[in-house]
């Protein structure tokens, strides 16, 4: 185990302002510690704090001690340790190519306090396999807590879910149930132990992920695990780790060791590195090898670009803007080189015997997903489709965990169609889209191209909003944009709550409303999604009466 | 005349990049130039340049010679003249509290070249008068030819428009016809000779309004005409004055004289100025005065908060943000104080002879407009919907032109029935919402969170989109927040016309996205609603590859 040759970096801590970490205890777990953020309003408003869903971990906590090179505490391995059902194991011994060969002052230090890997020792070790036993898990009531945001009442239901069939209360029970029907997913890879549990599925809120990683030529370790704790500090309820430069393996273990939130990745995008960047060099073997370093290491979820076949790509040839999806182009580049079938495809059960050893969800990715709003719901995307929707019959079948990714840019009218599409072809798995973008003539502000048709999306059914900051299509993100994706995608999340008609959603907008409408400045502050911003836009010399026009 | 004891200021100049300010000549009135903006592209995409619509006036024309002290060529004058039913006169007398009694230095400067004002010599000089006896004003042409974006093909129709009837092709008579049966305005007053003229109805483009507007304690007639000049350079439509400090007289003459898109104005504001700001000293003579002030400068449309009635304010009491519109808080104030029926409504039929008199449009105001997600769609709000039906019938009956605004704060779920009900209600008068901003917890990002309402409610048939501004809520929009909040509603309303199925909106998307995909760079910023964002955002050490993640 290396030692560190500079202090550990720093990331930022301590709570937002008003804000309170509480815990919440189990009934049927009651060592269970979940987290929530109350805001505390001012006296004069004579009303209870509002408590809301907090995806901040430990880092938000002052009474947490945080030091990113001993990582978070391992809360769920006792729970892992006791279902009785895995084993450690010496794992994989990680190569030069695993983090592209740097060396000497570019490689970043190993994580110092390595956990040993765990797997399966025969069968699935999923949340679905547990949830089609019967078994309510320690993890299925933590993320059943989450989702009540600390009520005791039911608030007024009001909304149209469209077919969504969202409880006045989640009871673990529910979540059990929804996880064994395949309508939601809980993404907690055995080697992920620092995790706070979450759920991810339409009867539930709807989440965001953030989008994180190195690339080529910028960034280091100490960049990454703050750009994770940052998008989380705002609201990011999964990150994605999109690494492709250097250093890929080190890294990410890093980010693991220091996530509450589950961890996403594209294998694919590493076993490229370690072929050069020849697409046509890809192997199986390559590609196997990699979903097990990254199981071993605990990402929670892989998106795997299994459902682009052959015989699709002659669909993308008369589009404007042919396979954009990363993933897509890469494994379109090798069927094309090779004449074959994809490998990802042609191994599909073989992965899946992967990922039901540690847990890892599949996130099945829309390699043929639109580029432009020409390309929208041609035949190239609804073919990929149904092939997602036959591979999550296997992985069902296999006992594991999935979700389905979705585009992309659509303009308003086509965003239903792709919904219904997705529930009936994939059998209701959870779904995961990115934006989608309602125009393509706004580079720069594609966060609000996309926010609206998330904020749709979402509405509709989606499960997941992946984020798109200001950059995207321009550069890679930085700090700034992270927030500002975050923040976009928590609004989009949220109006679809409250489209939704969640029973909780409502009460934040409310608390607020009265806030500023009695003019308690502080409190609409606090209560608001960035309490930063909106104090420092709050000019004090307005007079009140310019800010009743509301 | 005073003169201007200062240099006259300056205002941002120029052409966008890539940019070519051209004009269309009319056929019926062959003396139009109707101006476009041409966008040329990079010679290797071996494509025509891509013409948009252009509301940014001579300011982006080098041919131009812009002063300031001057105005804007008084181009409408002659037609106006020819026309043969009005006649010039002294006008009223400026009084100092038209100004708020600012002297001396505290003044701002009166304009220089004062022109001389107008009124019908009898009956209705409306554009609605004048398209139901038949006559395809010069205006109306003007207008048509704008709509078609310069096109001489119809492109491919794909989208669902709720009802809209969007021609493959905008004809004078289209506009005429249009204009005749109510379903769109062209605001115009006879008084403002410098506009550029521009039709708002559901079969036409989405159009987008900017608020600017000194207060009591900010801002000069410099900033406010640059803030006017700087918001249609990004796109705005139409501009609104909504000042309620001092020199609001002086300010919109600068304004007026240098506007080349329809101005709007509250004239409620100016009235409660001339009171001290006491709303119970109101009077029907004080807003008699202001509105014959005001129509002789020129403004094009009047916010007119009369649909508010007494009986209807009983219907807030339980609200959680009661009337937060600051037009109908003015009106509430003055109603319960008298124990009156609002002045507004009961001299209703009196507004109507002078809107005619002088063209200026009505936009019927929603003095009960939801301010917060709780209160959308409530009786209050709708039941002033029925009385803005009532003196949609009055103004028509007097040939005035009719929109009517709408709201607010609107949950996604909620925002369909707005538009129903309005279509409904309104015998489908031109809508004209604020947003609808769909959660209340961002303040700081109202731009967003309403840009996903404007874009649902631009779809769903809304004309023309008032745009936020992510001070809203919190202060006054500097110049940085004009130009967010336009850009964002020149995406919603963009995104509207696509979904809609405008027949020549997918031309710039798919222009741009050819470029993106084949990487032409300069051509992708150039086509963008932000081309000088976007090449900021874009970062030169990025490797190509990275960008192909669409």
């Amino acid at each position: 185990m290396n030692e560190l040759s500079h202090p550990t970096p720093t990331v930022t801590c301590g709570p937002l302002p008003a804000s309170t970490k509480i815990h919440v205890a189990g009934e049927r777990h009651p060592g269970l510690r979940v987290p929530m953020r109350r805001i505390a309003l001012h006296p004069t408003a004579a009303e209870p704090p509002v408590t809301i869903y907090d995806a901040s971990g430990p880092y938000t906590d002052p009474a947490a001690r945080i030091d990113i090179a001993r990582g978070l505490p391992r809360t769920r391995a006792d729970w892992i340790a006791a279902r009785g059902d895995t084993e450690t194991y010496a794992g994989r011994r990680v190569r030069p190519e695993d983090n592209g060969f740097a060396e000497g002052d570019r490689l970043t230090p190993e994580f110092p306090a390595l956990p040993i890997p765990r797997r399966a020792t025969k069968g699935a070790v999923t949340q679905l396999a547990y949830a089609r036993a019967g078994i309510v898990t320690a993890e299925m009531e933590y993320a059943a807590i989450r989702e009540n945001l600390g009520r005791s009442t039911a608030a007024t239901r009001d909304g149209e879910a469209f077919g969504a069939a969202i409880p006045d209360f989640v009871t673990p029970e529910f979540v059990r149930d929804e996880i064994a029907a395949g309508r939601a997913i809980l993404p907690a890879n055995i080697n992920h132990p620092e995790l706070e549990p979450m759920v991810i599925g339409r009867n539930f809120l709807v989440k965001i992920n953030a989008n994180i990683g190195n690339s080529a030529v910028t960034s280091s370790m100490a960049e990454e695990v703050e750009k994770m704790v940052w998008a989380i500090r705002w609201g990011a309820d999964t990150v994605m780790d999109l690494s492709t430069g250097r250093n890929i393996h080190n890294i990410r273990e890093w980010i693991i060791r220091n996530a509450p939130v589950p961890i996403g990745t594209v294998p694919l995008y590493q076993a490229l590195e370690k072929v050069g960047g020849v697409a046509e060099d890809l192997t199986w073997e390559v590609y196997r090898d990699t979903l097990i370093e990254q199981a071993e290491q605990g990402v929670d979820y892989f998106t795997i670009h299994a459902g682009l076949r052959l015989h699709h790509i002659p669909l993308t040839v008369d589009r404007v803007t042919g396979i954009v999806s990363r993933g897509g182009s890469i494994m379109a580049k090798w069927c094309l080189h090779h004449h074959r079938e994809s490998f990802l495809y042609e191994h599909f059960e073989e992965i899946c015997e992967i990922m039901r050893a540690y847990d890892v969800s599949f996130s099945l990715g829309d390699g043929l997903r639109p580029g432009s709003i020409a390309d929208a719901n041609d035949a190239a995307q609804f073919a990929e489709l149904e092939t997602l929707g036959e591979l999550t019959q296997i992985a069902w079948k296999h006992d594991c965990q999935v979700m389905i990714e979705g585009p992309g840019h659509v303009p308003m009218h086509k965003i239903k169609e792709n919904m219904d599409r997705q529930l009936e072809v994939c059998a209701e798995a959870p779904f995961y889209t990115l934006g989608p973008l309602t125009t393509d003539i706004a580079p720069g502000y594609d966060h609000i191209t996309s926010g609206i048709g998330a904020a749709m999306i979402g509405w509709f059914g989606t499960a997941m909003l992946c984020y798109v900051t200001p950059k995207e299509h321009l550069g890679l993100p930085d700090r700034d944009d992270v927030k500002t994706g975050v923040i976009t995608y928590k609004i989009a999340a949220h109006a679809a709550d409250l489209a939704k008609g969640h029973p909780a959603a409502r009460l934040r907008d409310d608390a607020l409303s009265r806030a500023r409408f009695e003019f308690r400045w502080e409190d609409q502050f606090n209560l608001s999604l960035d309490p930063d911003t909106a104090r420092a836009f709050h000019d004090q010399t307005l007079p009140k009466e310019a800010h009743k026009v509301a």
